[in-house]
């Protein structure tokens, strides 16, 4: 029987995801790819559990929610983390799901070049070394002979890179105007059925959990610009990084400029455009009832292409179980090109 | 130099905008991914040109608008059609482009199980053998380990096939629900831009092109119905036939229905339903603002899955190039696997 050892880094929301995403799925994959997934290491942000027979998906889930760490895992909790889980133990796949770091890229970048030199393979939802890095981490794979996807760093559960390579493959995509960030757009869409301010909504927000106590970087479409330069590289073949995006977020709005735009029958989205000419985040009018006209966390994408007009793209921009997903369809990928 | 030696049964609308796309793309696909696309053959209803060494794709176009058939081309055009071109010439693919016929499947079917028996791969815009006989189809397929692919018989432009086997392989599917035919969807949205009757818009979309002069299998739901299948077929795993589909058409919608949901802030849409209780086409309430408020002849569709929540696809459900451009992502997908 065909094994694949996973090493999962980072167990928060998305972290947790995958593993849950694992435990539901292992048995279709192994049915229907003939390859058995065995998560081998865990590690969080201080501790980790590992184990080369492989470690119960469920209790993994429920040993970080009761008890905050995975060090706390029977038998094979430990206060490791980071890099040196990667030297640990024998793995095939390392799935990579550390928050975003937009500054240095860490510990994304360590990680996943590390495991490159290791000759495994990569599958990410991080945003940090794509939006800066993104030449020289897609060489680095190449040097090593990995493989390395990264649907779930844009758009969630909405496909789009590999939607846009693997179905749209005799297409020329000439630009990619979306909706990439899910927080902005339901403070948008709150502020535009409700009329209230951006400081009442932002909070209302927060009070959710939709966007983060420091929303900086969904607010100021830091996020969006992220995602902006992986669609720019990795669809568009444009070699650009974050400097190259020209970014303004929603703060400034107020729900005196949403009820103008919404008389003349329009509304204010936070809008990501990647094409030749422009990469750019700016808060734009689109036209009530057009494509662009979602609602709350959702994320749209319309690709333009050269033989099959537009096509355009729905999904949920995030969510545990739901960005965990788009990983698990990388993984799917990978087994069926080298296993 | 690798190459694949295509033949093209039928030279329609979407036969023409095969040769326009390969004629485009040849060149970035021979870079791309190695092989040189060569167009060996092409046959209309009664006509064919035939030429081992390649047919000039835009010679092709112009001689069958201006003399009305292939067998003008020069030195190679002859009056030999069907079934018989498949044994005229050297060749490693069948684009399978001739006219839905949903009661004997024919020329499809037979032009299909021909290539599969010589051990060619086959890739179709065509719904009829779909329709009545998927499982004998892909069965015959199997036995003679040829590729079978059939994106552009759902959707034109749109993707959904592909889209949803490669890019949400993790996920499992509850339903398919969607708008699948252009013709009625313009209708409908005209006569509820406009408040016209059925018959006048209906008269207006045939001057205009947009529906047949014999517009039965539209406005009756059969061609909706057609996908249908298709899609419970491929995507769901369900053995259905056309007959297993429950239809009703937009014929009977008058204005005053059109107007009555108009004014509860609803719209009447042609909407299929694929789920495994489920196999319907029929006219439906949706709410103004949706994402099942597409207009104009655009086709879309909502998968709902297990782990990704709705992931909802929108585009060109017809029209030559764009058709054809689906074709040509199948072929790609081929030459990936197989060259």
């Amino acid at each position: 029987m065909k094994e694949c050892k996973i090493i999962i880094m980072g167990f928060g929301s998305v972290g947790q995801g995958i593993a849950n995403a694992i435990s539901l799925k292992k048995e279709m994959i192994n049915e229907k790819y003939g390859v058995q997934l065995k998560v081998v290491a865990v590690a969080d942000s201080s501790t980790s559990a590992i184990c080369q027979d492989g470690l119960d998906e469920k209790l993994l889930i429920d040993i970080k929610k009761s008890e905050g760490k995975l060090s706390a895992y029977p038998d094979c909790g430990n206060n490791m983390s980071g890099i040196d889980v990667l030297d640990a133990v024998e793995y095939d796949l390392l799935m990579e799901a550390t928050p975003t770091n937009i500054e240095t890229a860490e510990p994304a970048l360590s990680l996943t070049l590390k495991a490159f030199e290791q000759g495994k393979d990569v599958v990410t939802s991080n945003k940090g070394h794509l939006a800066i890095k993104f030449s020289e981490v897609i060489q680095a794979a190449e040097e090593n002979g990995v493989e390395f996807k990264y649907e779930a760093s844009v758009g969630g559960a909405m496909p789009i890179i590999n939607f846009t390579r693997e179905t749209l493959s005799s297409c020329g995509i000439k630009s990619i105007i979306g909706i990439l960030n899910g927080t902005t757009n339901y403070i948008l869409s709150r502020m535009t059925s409700e009329g209230s301010s951006y400081d009442i909504t932002l909070r209302e927000s927060q009070e959710l959990g939709i966007a983060e106590t420091d929303p900086t970087q969904d607010v100021e479409g830091i996020d969006a610009a992220c995602k902006t330069v992986i669609l720019a590289n990795s669809l568009l073949g444009i070699d650009a990084t974050y400097d190259d995006v020209t970014v303004e977020g929603i703060s400034s709005i107020t729900s005196q400029a949403i009820d103008l735009a919404k008389k003349d029958g329009y509304l204010i989205k936070l809008i990501a455009e990647v094409s030749q000419d422009n990469l750019k985040v700016s808060p734009r009018l689109v036209k009530k009832g057009s494509s662009y006209d979602v609602n709350g966390t959702l994320n749209m994408a319309t690709i333009k292409t050269d033989l099959a007009g537009d096509i355009t793209v729905m999904g949920l921009g995030a969510g545990s179980l739901e960005t965990a997903s788009a990983m698990l369809t990388d993984v799917i990928s990978i087994l069926k090109n080298k296993y």
